[in-house]
Order: C-alpha cells, then sequence, then structure tokens
C-alpha cells in the first residue's frame, strides 16, 4: 500500500524528470490523420461534426508510473460509446491500441493522460450512407482534476442550483460525450459560490455527477454512488471493487441529495484525478471536515491497483 | 411577392454561375486567427475547448441574392449568447461586422450560409482569468435543411419517441450552441422510421424544435410556436413579424405535442432553408397533405423581406 506522500512524491520526482526532456513530444502529442505532431501544433479541420455538432463520443484512459491502466476497459467503452452513436472506428482496435502504446512511448510521459475522440467525419448525420468517422488520439502529462496539494487536505464541493444534469432522455450519459454546457455551468456557479466542485442534481432531486467525475458518499457505513443520469466510470468501478475486496458495502442506486448533506465522507472519482476527498459541501465541513478513513483506505487501495498486472502493463520506453 | 417558382429558379441560375467559378473561396472559406482560408483547408487547434468541451456559442446568418439579411439581429443574438457564456469576442463588432461583409464580397458567394463561433479557447473554464476566447468565422455556399425541390411538395417529420429535447435547466437553449447530441439522435430516428425531419418533445408533453429549426403549427387560424425550451430564431421572428404583418394571429406559448396532430399547417423556420412545410407527421398527411395557404403566404413574404432594405443590405463584390 502507498500513502499519499509515497504517491505524490514519486510522481513530483518523475514530474520533474520530464521538465527538463528535451523530446519533442514531452509536452504531448497527437495522432492526426495518422500523422504525429506536437500536441500545441495538432489541428483538426473546422468541419468536422465533432466541432460543429459536438457528434462524437471520446474516452481517457491513463499511464501511471510508465503503465498503462485498465486499457482494455476504456477501448471496450469506447467501442460501445460508439455502438450506441453508430460511429465507426476508422482503424482496428489493435492498431488504436498499438499506436497509443507507440505514443506513450515515443512522448517519453511516464504519467500521461490519454484521449481517444471519435467523429461524426466531415460530414452531417443526416447524410448517413456516405460518411467516414474520424479518431484523433492525444496523450500529453498527466491532468489533475484536483491537483495533489489540494487532495491532501480535501477539495470544496457545492450542489448546483442554477443547472441540472443532462436527462439520459436527452443524452445518454453512458455515452462519454463532450457535450459539457450544464457542467460549464456548475464549474461557473463553483467558482460564484468561491468553491471548485460541482454536483448536478437530476432535477428530481438526487443528485447526479460533475464535469467529468462520478460522485461517492458514505453514509452509516454504506458506500453509494448513483447509478442513473452518469457515466459508468472506469475509477468509480475500481473503486466499487475496491470496496467489495475490502468487505466495505456498497448501493449503486438513485442517491438523493439530501443524503449528501449527511454523509460521513464524500470523494469524486475520475482517472484524470483518481480517488479526490471533498471534505466541504456547500461551505460546510463533510463528516468532521477531515479525509475520512474509508475515502482514505480506498485512495490508496486505488493507486496502489496501478501496478496490478492483472490491471495495468507496462510500456517499453526504450 | 415571389413564388416558390421565381425564388427556387433565380437561385438556381446563381448558383450555376457560382460552379463555373475560378475564385479560391467560391467553394467557401474560413477566417482563423486572422487569416483566409480556403474552406476546406480550414484548420483549428484540437486543444480548442470548443472541441474538447463543445465550450461555444456560434450563430448563423446567411446572405440571399448578394445582400446579408437581419446581420445585426444575428450579431445581437450572438452577442447576448456570449454574456450567457461569459465568452467575450476578442474583436470588436464593427470588425466583426467588416471582416463578414469582405469575406462574402472576396468568396463571390452570391447565397451564403455564414458561421461566426465563439469558444472558451485554449484554456479550460476553471481556468477562469486567463483564457483568451476564440473567433472563427466561416463562409460557404447556402446549406439547405430541406432541399428547394422538397420545399415543393412539403417534408416529412417525426415526433421522436426515443429522445427528448435539453431541458433549459440543464442547457438554456437560447444560447445557441453545438450541444446536438439529442438533435442527432432525432435524425437518427427519423431516418429509421423513414422519415426525415425530427420534432423533439420537452418531456411533459409539448413540443420543442429540431435539429436546427423551430417549429410553427397552424390550428383555427393561429399560427403557435413553442415560447420555452427552444432558439428564439431569427427566422421564428420574421415569420411572426409577417404573421403579424398579415392579420393572422399568433400564439408563443406551450405548444402540446397533441396539438401537432390536429394542425391544419405545419412548418419548420430556419436560416439555413428558411419556411419549410411539412406535409407529413408520423406517415400521417398533415391538414389534406398539401402546402396550406397560410404557410405559403408568409413563404413568399419570407423570401421577399429579403430585398427590404430595412432587414437586408447589399454586398460590394466589385
Amino acid at each position: 500500500m502507498y500513502s499519499m506522500d509515497d504517491v505524490f512524491n514519486a510522481y513530483e520526482r518523475r514530474k520533474a524528470e520530464l521538465a527538463v526532456s528535451k523530446g519533442p513530444f514531452a509536452q504531448g502529442l497527437a495522432w492526426i490523420e495518422g500523422q504525429y505532431v506536437p500536441l500545441a501544433e495538432a489541428r483538426i479541420p473546422i468541419l468536422d461534426q465533432g466541432f460543429l455538432r459536438s457528434d462524437l463520443t471520446y474516452d481517457v484512459p491513463a499511464v501511471w508510473d510508465g503503465r498503462f491502466f485498465r486499457l482494455d476497459d476504456h477501448l471496450d467503452r469506447l467501442a460501445a460509446s460508439c455502438e450506441k452513436m453508430r460511429l465507426r472506428m476508422p482503424i482496428s482496435r489493435e492498431k488504436v491500441r498499438r499506436t497509443l502504446v507507440d505514443m506513450v512511448a515515443k512522448s517519453g510521459i511516464r504519467d500521461a493522460y490519454v484521449e481517444l475522440i471519435v467523429t461524426r467525419g466531415l460530414k452531417f448525420i443526416r447524410d448517413y450512407q456516405s460518411y467516414e468517422n474520424n479518431l484523433y488520439l492525444i496523450v500529453m502529462p498527466f491532468i489533475w482534476s484536483m491537483p495533489p496539494q489540494v487532495q491532501r487536505s480535501g477539495g470544496s464541493a457545492i450542489v448546483t442550483r442554477t443547472v441540472r444534469r443532462t436527462p439520459p432522455g436527452a443524452m445518454d450519459p453512458t455515452i462519454k460525450n463532450l457535450q459539457w454546457g450544464d457542467f460549464v455551468r456548475g464549474w461557473m456557479e463553483a467558482m460564484d459560490r468561491g468553491s471548485v466542485y460541482s454536483f448536478l442534481p437530476d432535477g428530481d432531486g438526487n443528485i447526479t455527477e460533475g464535469g467529468g467525475y462520478n460522485i461517492f458518499c458514505l453514509k452509516a457505513g454504506v458506500l453509494q454512488t448513483p447509478s442513473r443520469g452518469v457515466l459508468q466510470g472506469i475509477t468509480r468501478k475500481t473503486v466499487l471493487e475496491i470496496a467489495e475486496s475490502k468487505g466495505i458495502a456498497t448501493r449503486v442506486d438513485f442517491v438523493p441529495v439530501e443524503d449528501l448533506y449527511h454523509a460521513d465522507e464524500i470523494f469524486m472519482a475520475t482517472t484524470a484525478g483518481g480517488v479526490m476527498p471533498i471534505t466541504e459541501l456547500d461551505g460546510r465541513p463533510v463528516g468532521d471536515g477531515q479525509i475520512g478513513t474509508v475515502t482514505r483506505q480506498i485512495w490508496e487501495a486505488y493507486w496502489a491497483a496501478h501496478y496490478d498486472p492483472s490491471l495495468s502493463f507496462k510500456i517499453d520506453y526504450a
């Protein structure tokens, strides 16, 4: 098991090494139409329907300490999203997999945020017979939805009053999508209210998720997370597996907003940040205002899982 | 007043002239970071949050027969959308206006679809202090949401069963946005059901709009269009003004889905297509299955309005 200190100190050392790297792709690279391009120079056609209609799906796996984590789970989910959106990846899954590994190796980035975006392509959805879907791949240094220094004491969140989550009947959130209007509004409200993270209600008194993360709360020893109106997160899945392995009771169901205010512990879960403790909600401390025991237990197991050969594999940077 | 024949025949002649034009921008051009680029070659940074989060707003004015139509109304609406989204255009309105006119003149396109897109820029919304918003401008040959040959007899539409419109509480539809997940689903369902256009309900028994167009229905002599959960379309506004000027009663209010099935006439309204008659709904004829009298009256007045100097101005192509 690794403590926060162990995990973050080792990460900071690797980050410092990357900072002095002279590699052409050390600050990130993209794969666009079969070509590798430094990320800052990477461009897509303005006519891509992924831009002009947000007609796309995407996924975000990560590389941690030189190991790809749950890549196949992410590729499985992306395939499911494509199926629901009637999108087809223009290259085979095996080639995507090989390309991603090659990109990470070429970049030299040991802790990477990896993004795959499949768009409708250059033609509008109505021209159904004729379009060719586009694929864009990105590898860049790890992004923290909650930075390490904040994770050490826990973040501040609000339940939004000005915006609700888009309902599944309008846009199925199990299709990972970039239609973030509600989330962007949530980020704005959090800033306006002197907080950082926003939790969006579903309009019927239940909580859903925030911009890029699932929500967990612990109440009377039961770890709860919303079942509906949310992304089926891979980090969420990992958290539930860890809880099960440790004998922590879980409940995946509707989670009333009210429950959050009586929670003993709250955390968020996402690939870009892992298990992110929330110690303040709507300006009041969550539980005793400290990172809870269960949160810390899951936090440590989560990062340890990144070295589990059944969940991750090593990248050959040579 | 101009009949459909007048309008479409003149348009086809101009289109034929454009087709043989040797101008470098005759198939469209874009303004990207201050540069003019042929549209097919125009690219934007993959890191633009307009792509990575659909964090943007946009607007679509048009040029018809060499005249810009209601450009200031579109610029007003875009400014209002930017305000609500906390976006700021990187150049002045006057410069945007001048650039658009210059682009149309340089392209030589007499009937143009014009798009302005304002994005968050390269930084995520959370980095609120530091981002610079981006602006992209596009001019291309006119796009028909309903092609002329279909307008002559009227199109086929469905009320969607598999998808509802995103509610205003999740994403305010008066902010013109490209988060088209619900509309894309609607287009798919229409195709699946052997139809073309989809009308999305609001989840509470009322109709809203479709992918890029407002909906009107005439019942017992009253022209109705939804008040809530829809874009405040400029074409919608023009239609309402025309109706008023002709003494046709209008009602802007909740419009129950049920009313559509008992409508005497139905049409859609959008800049990219104008007044578009719907003569079949869910496989059944609307009224007597022919384009209605009121629809035709408004159709003709709508295209005539494009020559009204209080609503449009001439572009100098010389």
